[in-house]
């Protein structure tokens, strides 16, 4: 049953189309859709809507459903509708008419995208934690290899010295301009849209600020078209600061697969992290490199997905936006777990210091040879021939 | 266990990270995965490989777990690899010795795209069948509302008068022409790869021309390193086709979902279409018309998804092609529920013929008052003019 | 000046910005905007509309147009709105009261579509010639290089043994397969629009089915609703089929960037072909190779691009499509350019024999060892851990 | 002729592949590359490797040629390379062996990225500029029309009354949070790459971070593949800041786009603002807003252009990257344009206010009625059922 009665006659088929993937979706965002109703309800009973006894007990209700949530234990089906129904309905079902008390002021519209900013805020504070261990192991490795020469490639062609240690230093760095994007992120996600209703303000004259603070938002939105209309810039952005940091991921397992094959020869992966093939017993395949490498692709698309899915929709909520759940949660959860692998990797790969020693070539001294002739009193665009002559 | 022995010792963590998308995919193609080793079993029975008694046991448990695998009882767990590695061991289980032998002259390389292949070439023709309903049904209405009069628009605004029965013989041939591109999609992967291998050919002299025969494709791949290369390309050439159709729905559901604002009022839809708000007693909300509407984005990212996959990566089978697969999927059960949603919206929409025919305004014949005078001798641009004047 | 009179008192910076764009697009269309205008004034001449004399000075003056603009000396200025604005305003200027004539019965909007069409089928066609040429490069070097041995990569690592000739059928396979993709474009686009006038009809009834044939066209549009909804559509077919291509050199261009590279050198290039450093003397760059590597990003954003413009646009013309133009027209122009430069490419690559043949190890042979022991009768799996063992 | 005198005797075809775009785009860098020269020329001179002498006759000849740069008069010829080229042959021909010392310890890698990132900065900071004067407009219009009732609509429905001012503040507010995200992108644009050559160090020791100070810049780059690696990230980042821009764009045109049908009728535009059609004299179309409304796509396809152009390549320089400055340009240009036109829109519609309080219906107030129910005592989902039931 819903609130609205109206889905009693709906077809399954359609049911599934309107709920399924967002109950999915809803499954991971109802802890925090609790937590906005334990906020909400604490609101409700400063402003004597709700006795202190019936906030006691929609509390205590609220906090099992949460930690049901969290523990993964908790299903929202397709006729269930959504979180903010599921915890309605529960209530009622728990405390009769004290549950029907609590949707007053407020609406899904601005529960839902406090929800998401909420799960978003969590998700991007994990991030960039892990990513800070990430550039913490490069960063061990930059020191570790300083004094280990390699060639420096340009156009993929062996251009000037270098050394492996300045290589993770590099990847490290970008990582570390990475956190600057994703805290961006974090301060966007930041405001808490409660009070602004289905968008157009709540009858209700709440204190909304208390209520953000309660739930770690450090501002309130003002206007709630602005709010609604931010729903898939924000889900966009957000995909977009982690696909920068996949972008790094792309980056340094390209690199790694390319020094792994038999004609680099730089850098080897012990077993347990290679896999095998299903006819060849010789092969021992660098699949989690790969896989680091493909996802980067699954992040573009979820910032893609979320960044279209508003284009030529008027102002105010419109379904379309429950379509930006998904591939948001897609996005963190991938890059996570992509991290977590790429630290695993970095953290076990052997470093061939004698063929990367070898390979840096005389000619890639040419630079080095046309400046030192320049420092000389010879011009260097005429030292650059001089040298190249030979 | 897995075939190689490689993976007994690698972390959870990084198992999920490498197969669980992919397990997930598999559980989907594995009854495609069992008509080929079927196929093949019987090849390798010809060959002389195995005997007949053990091509009937191979049969027998091939089908039986092709059986529950349609019956979707079949899970394949990370640490079970794929469904290739699913089927081989629980062949060995079963039959032991015999198990062992089928993978004689075949990869998961080419095992899994003609898997691939199979599922799109199935779905296709089961979008291609539903999408012919569609167009039967708005056909249908074309002729039913041949005669009713409704402003054509151009720029958002009111142009020429049309018929409501024109707008859906549009429709209808919008999709018409889709069929043509998915057509093209299924010629495209109706190509058996089987005997190709790992991408340079099987070490075995079966007959693959009869073995694709067997398993309903029309022709035979030569050349392996085509066969792998096309991953991305094929996958993305699919939904590609099936965002065509998407764009349809999309612009099927846009138009009525403009029509059925308080303001235009051309058309409604019955209580069991709609939905209601947690907050606003009054509100019927079209939520069927705003999915429909947003899951063209849905497939337009699976399609960009792929397409970015291949990019620049170098020939011959690569892990990143896995993450095709799942794209792949999910834009042809989005495209298909999206098929039946749209056919159930079409045949419960109530068309308000009065509001239809009185909103054709006087001013939207101008350009026939225009070729009027043009038809009696003065020349158009005049006529033009002449008309715009007063 | 323009037709309708609005835009004398436009600001010039909303004039560029309605305009600018579209008018250097529509000076690559305006032969084909001149051709449908010539077979428009035969029909209308037929009807009765214009005299014979009429027609041939129109004749004389749009074939003037026509050749002028084949020779790249037309330019559309934002002020002169559009091709058809220009040719309409230009045959006025020339002929009076004889070029207000032409406009009867048509609207920009179905000349416009016709005009596109008409210049993708000549695109396709010449794409579809010059891929011929590359296609017909690459069996040849296939034939050539049939028995040069080099291995084969999966997951870029050492596999089976293969031939360099082997690749090169591979590659060309892949294009045989695009022609089809281009050809069913082609067909798409093979439609005339012309009577569909705004999208609603034309005021007149001429002999469509002439003027298509006229104008090359195998079949007329019945329906203007779908006539103008297909433009994104159309234009994204074309350039998502563009775009197969586009990955097949972009495979081409990856492949030999990785084996020209100092490691693998498998392949050089002509001094001719290469660029240099303007700070390391010795460099030689693979510039031509990493363009081709990178024009796939092009012509897959130029898809992009188109799809999204009509998302959640209601039918009928709006004013947002005018955008499919240009990317359509870069999508064309870097797929033929980048075509022309792979052939020079390959044309001009040193096949290094030796070191291909040399760097086939023996670990290589291990599928085909196993598979012989198997034949042998030992069951495929237990003969592959025996080769695995050692 | 270039300076490593190799592009002699490239063939046309090649040398329009290779540096057609790019030297369009150049002439656009090529004040900043100017700027760039002049700052290293002073630090050479401080390093004791040019004369005074030298230093005033090098800045002579860029300040020229910088002059000529902005005045739009110097066109970059393929045959010339690129910028850097184009300069340094230009001061060896003004000057001869003086011009040829200006490349000693830098590279066209590090130059080329210093370019785009001022030409970065100098865009952003201009588009921040003209957004700060939209959002004045809109909020002058916001307190202006604070009291005008209008529909406030969610799922295109009529929800509950709101204002027309609080749409405009409510826009304003969207693009006010797109102003942090533009200082964001500026702030990842502030660190200049001089010092990292071609990606490994320069051989010169000057003093970088005065350099970057004359240049504007508030950072050095300490990591030359960091720096390097970053070419597709900034660009890609920069680009998806514009787009933040655009999304809000779109969403204004579109609610603009809407409430100026015949339907709605809430706004209108002026004459000036409108265009015709050819064919039906009554026509006035809202061309600006509808393009508005698509240069939103273009800009997302800039932004997917770019982030697809690194995906899985190895660190270094590669030639590709060249790739990313036309789409970057073309985004800022698109963007500043259409922040232009929309200040042009806002500043000349015409607010019909008696209609939109007219279409503020009864039914609009049952949020507000069933609140009223429960602040008197009636839980508020039985109020809410007690107000639907009529």
């Amino acid at each position: 049953m819903v609130l609205w009665k109206k889905q009693l006659n709906m077809q399954k088929e359609l049911l599934d189309f309107l709920n399924k993937d967002n109950c999915e979706a809803d499954e991971k965002l109802l802890p925090f859709d609790c937590e906005i109703s334990l906020a909400y309800c604490k609101a409700l009973h400063q402003a004597g809507i709700i006795s202190l006894e019936e906030l006691r007990k929609l509390e205590g209700c609220l906090n099992d459903l949460r930690n049901n949530a969290l523990g993964g234990s908790v299903r929202i089906l397709p006729e269930e509708e959504d979180s903010h129904t599921k915890i309605e309905e529960h209530l009622i079902m728990q405390l009769g008419a004290t549950g029907k008390k609590i949707h007053l002021g407020k609406s899904r519209n601005d529960q839902s995208l406090a929800a998401v900013r909420m799960f978003s805020k969590k998700m991007l504070a994990e991030t960039i934690k892990e990513i800070g261990k990430l550039i913490q192991i490069l960063y061990g490795m930059a020191e570790k290899y300083e004094g280990v020469p390699m060639p420096g490639y340009t156009h993929m062609r062996k251009a000037m010295p270098t050394t492996f240690g300045y290589w993770c230093a590099g990847i490290a760095e970008s990582f570390e301009n990475d956190l600057e994007i994703l805290k961006m992120a974090f301060k966007q996600n930041d405001s808490c849209p409660l009070g602004t209703a289905a968008g157009y303000g709540s009858p209700l004259d709440l204190n909304w600020k208390e209520i953000a603070l309660d739930l770690g938002f450090s501002r309130t939105e003002a206007n709630g078209i602005h709010a609604q209309n931010s729903r898939g810039k924000d889900g966009a952005l957000t995909c977009f600061a982690l696909l920068q940091v996949m972008l790094d991921i792309n980056k340094l397992a390209t690199d790694l697969m390319l020094w792994g094959t038999e004609e680099y020869g730089f850098i080897g992966l012990p077993d347990k992290l290679t896999t095998g093939s299903s006819i060849m017993p010789h092969k021992k395949n660098p699949d989690a490199l790969e896989l680091l490498r493909a996802k980067a692709a699954k992040v573009h698309a979820c910032a893609f997905h979320i960044s279209q899915l508003s284009l030529n929709l008027p102002s105010g909520y419109n379904r379309d936006m429950q379509e930006t759940k998904k591939p948001l949660i897609e996005a963190f959860e991938t890059t996570l777990a992509s991290v977590a692998i790429a630290m695993l990797v970095l953290e076990n790969i052997a470093v061939n210091e004698e063929k990367l020693k070898n390979s840096v070539t005389e000619d890639m001294h040419s630079a080095a040879k046309a400046s030192k002739l320049a420092l000389n009193g010879i011009p260097f665009r005429d030292a650059y021939l001089q040298i190249k002559k030979p």
